[in-house]
């Protein structure tokens, strides 16, 4: 299995709802067949219906939970990012679960959920440096492995 | 926001364990401080603590669902690599939740979950070419927007 990642799929409840979440945050994708599709570097966050795609894995459809046990971070490179992102999410209707500020690690985050629940943290960690076109690569943390 | 995401962290009950799995299908990470990354293309998939990760967002740390409403998806070159990676999974101890075959869209496609229950597609779609390193440009779908 090559170590990648190829889609990202949220399971939703109401697809525009989501849709235009998303689109005030800035991103901006394409809508076929009930499904939206984000480039988002190297591979695509795509928002769907939350029964269909629990049905298209074989699984049972259960109601959103508090907490889905994923969570996606979008690290940015200053502080000031964070503070901007959050008023962008609370504007776009998204809910601030925990308010920015430095971590037990010591950089600046704080997190959200989108409409649907999903968790996102939002970061300014200079200890994972971000690429200019915005990818990560991991640092070698000098552990061997 | 720009449109990426820069981690991708599956909240897990047993680090060792869901450590073993994703090595057994090739992944290869770095511990540090009970936590382990991946890099994944662009961004990293990172294992951590289910209750960590719900308190570091300010959520509630629930129960896990059978289905917690994000799937990732991993798209293979060929059919035959898809019926090859199922085979690993369930040797890495993984469970497949929809046996590989056509789906509706006329792709083969499966879906397991791993050890803790994190959704996984395993697609060969035609429609999405990878390009050489794995990653994934979304086609112009022609819808407009």
């Amino acid at each position: 299995m090559e170590q990648r990642i190829t889609l990202v799929t949220l399971g939703v409840t109401d697809l525009p709802r989501a849709r235009r979440f998303y689109e005030a945050l800035g991103w901006r994708g394409q809508e076929v067949e009930e499904t939206v599709f984000f480039q988002a570097g190297g591979l695509a966050l795509v928002l769907w219906s939350r029964d269909k795609l629990a049905a298209d894995c074989g699984l049972e459809p259960e109601p959103p939970a508090r907490f889905g046990g994923i969570v996606l971070a979008h690290n940015v490179r200053s502080d000031a990012e964070v503070d901007d992102l959050l008023e962008a999410v609370q504007r776009a209707g998204g809910t601030i679960t925990k308010p920015a500020g430095r971590n037990a690690v010591g950089f600046y985050s704080s997190a959200f959920t989108d409409p649907d629940g999903h968790a996102w943290e939002v970061a300014c960690n200079p200890g994972f440096p971000l690429a200019e076109d915005g990818s990560l690569v991991l640092p070698d943390f000098g552990r061997g492995s």
